[in-house]
């Protein structure tokens, strides 16, 4: 059987990721490169029409042709209009207002273009071939910067009467807390993201706590990071254990909460901060007990993505599919 | 055309409430009674059978026979298991364990029964026929003793992976706040339910605070109820007009982050206490823009239900329609 190939972007402000994989999800090419988010929207937009055409290369190197291909999907940060293809605004890509990404690509590259938010493409792929494979009710959250999320309801991601849904980060867990970006107060990415982690822990520190994150940033508190406390709390350090502990109980209540609503088979965490591992996912799988009804969360898997930072390119891959319905 | 009949009914703790409607949603006949619940199970399923035979007694003399009848929708509170027709647990029916309810009405009335959870029922019947009837996105909140939830996504009642989604009222909205009857602390229930209302005036009574609220109880504590307190609000009683902002407070925060992660196109809130009107719709509408994404939060109406304690039997026959795919 001749398997239809397509590709998939993931517009990251950091980095762009391109995959060419086919319908069965065998992946046939990667490309990665810097986002030169900084040099503006023409740069960016052409730095994805570079990637596109690197991977249409490997892939004719590999045999297959250009004409095969299904599509071509984007995630991209929001918000943004699927149907009509336009991104409104992008908060970590500068100038990007009111695009019409999806009918500049079409005209630039002749292809099908599909548009799909980032964290709803990354659910998208830890479903098709990641941690959420064997099921087909999930939820997910980007631990990152900021807390995004997705949620895939029967295999196809739910995106709300007006494509706005599942903003996970944005529920408020702390009734007049930590203002968020924003600009509601006690929202869980006003606590739990890595941004939030290092408020809490410079305001610890400001406190005047024993710590090691003082020797850590050098007396430099503006080179805190979310990695660092993380450091410490591996090497025992008290404030940073308790500040991850923290950050564990903020998760649980969010993920408790959304369980409640959602009551999904699993629950999975991705981004940067996942690469704590086991001392953030024990406070977390410990502390959502306490706010999630039994019944619900006893059925809950709460997981590490698989796919690192390709699940948005492998998710926008798999939204033409879907499109197509061909998954 | 030949409008085929079916019965719904609203299993209370307070009331059952019966209603034989056609396909089309034309009401032919409506019943209601008292539910005897401290009389035990069996005595409550007589009651429900009473109320069947008494629809259908009254639709044969509107010319109605029963052999036409598509099937009889049942709302209850749960947790239950509505492939299995079970009743695990019924807060406010005593002795109500792991009730066969489908099989046992099946087996007494040879019809075909099918079970939904009475928060999913209402916002099915005020999506079939009540205030969601223009849209096919929604999210329902019954404020009463609890608050229970029902989401509709196109149309459709949203059940999540084991039947257990949509519990709106176990949000949590506070850290470390109030207790609420499900043991987790700082959910929306337990602030914004009629109890929650009835204990944070009893806090503020005991606090001191000047109140009519101390004449309308005459001094009896315990005679307050949530009424009481939106009837002295209305009297512009200073105490009583805080804690209804307040309530309206706390319910601005639930629904914004319960829109934040759905986007519906319409919020309905139902129950006895919306009996309170604007003086309880007012502040949610103002305090729900602080707590939600302007972009999702604009497009959402906010409005009572319309169809009073007849949604859930409306929704239950809906139910009925839906499981034939007549709906």
């Amino acid at each position: 059987m001749d398997l239809k190939p397509v590709i998939g972007i993931d517009l990251g402000g950091t980095n762009i990721v391109g995959i060419l994989i086919n319908e069965r999800g065998n992946i046939l090419a990667k490309k990665r490169r810097k986002t030169l988010a900084q040099e503006g929207k023409d740069k960016v937009i052409s730095q994805i029409i570079g990637c596109v055409n690197d991977l249409l290369k490997e892939g004719e190197n590999l045999g297959i042709s250009p004409e095969k291909l299904l599509g071509i999907g984007v995630g991209s940060p929001g918000p943004l209009n699927r149907k009509q293809g336009i991104i409104y605004h992008a908060p970590n890509l500068p100038g990007w207002e009111n695009v019409p990404l999806v009918k500049i690509l079409k005209d630039e590259l002749g292809m099908s273009i599909f548009l799909e938010n980032d964290a709803n493409a990354a659910a998208l792929g830890e479903w098709w071939l990641g941690a959420g494979k064997s099921v087909n009710n999930l939820i997910l959250l980007t631990l990152g910067t900021g807390i995004g999320g997705g949620i895939i309801i029967e295999g196809q991601v739910y995106h709300g009467s007006k494509d706005m849904a599942a903003e996970l980060g944005h529920i408020v867990i702390k009734e007049g807390g930590m203002i968020c970006g924003c600009g509601t107060r006690g929202c869980l990415e006003a606590y739990a993201s890595a941004t939030g982690v290092v408020r809490r822990a410079r305001a610890a520190m400001k406190q005047g706590y024993k710590t090691i994150l003082k020797d850590l940033v050098r007396n430099n508190p503006e080179g805190l990071t979310c990695e660092l406390v993380f450091q410490a709390a591996r090497e025992r350090d008290s404030l940073a254990l308790w500040l991850v502990e923290e950050t564990g109980r903020y998760l649980g209540i969010g993920i408790g909460s959304l369980a409640n609503v959602l009551n999904p088979e699993m629950v999975i965490l991705s981004g940067g901060m996942i690469k704590a591992g086991d001392l953030l996912f024990n406070p977390v799988r410990r502390f959502v007990k306490l706010f999630s009804l039994k019944a619900i969360i006893e059925r809950v898997k709460i997981v590490p993505g698989t796919l690192g930072d390709e699940a948005g390119a492998i998710g926008a891959a798999a939204a033409v599919l879907k499109e197509r319905r061909m998954l």
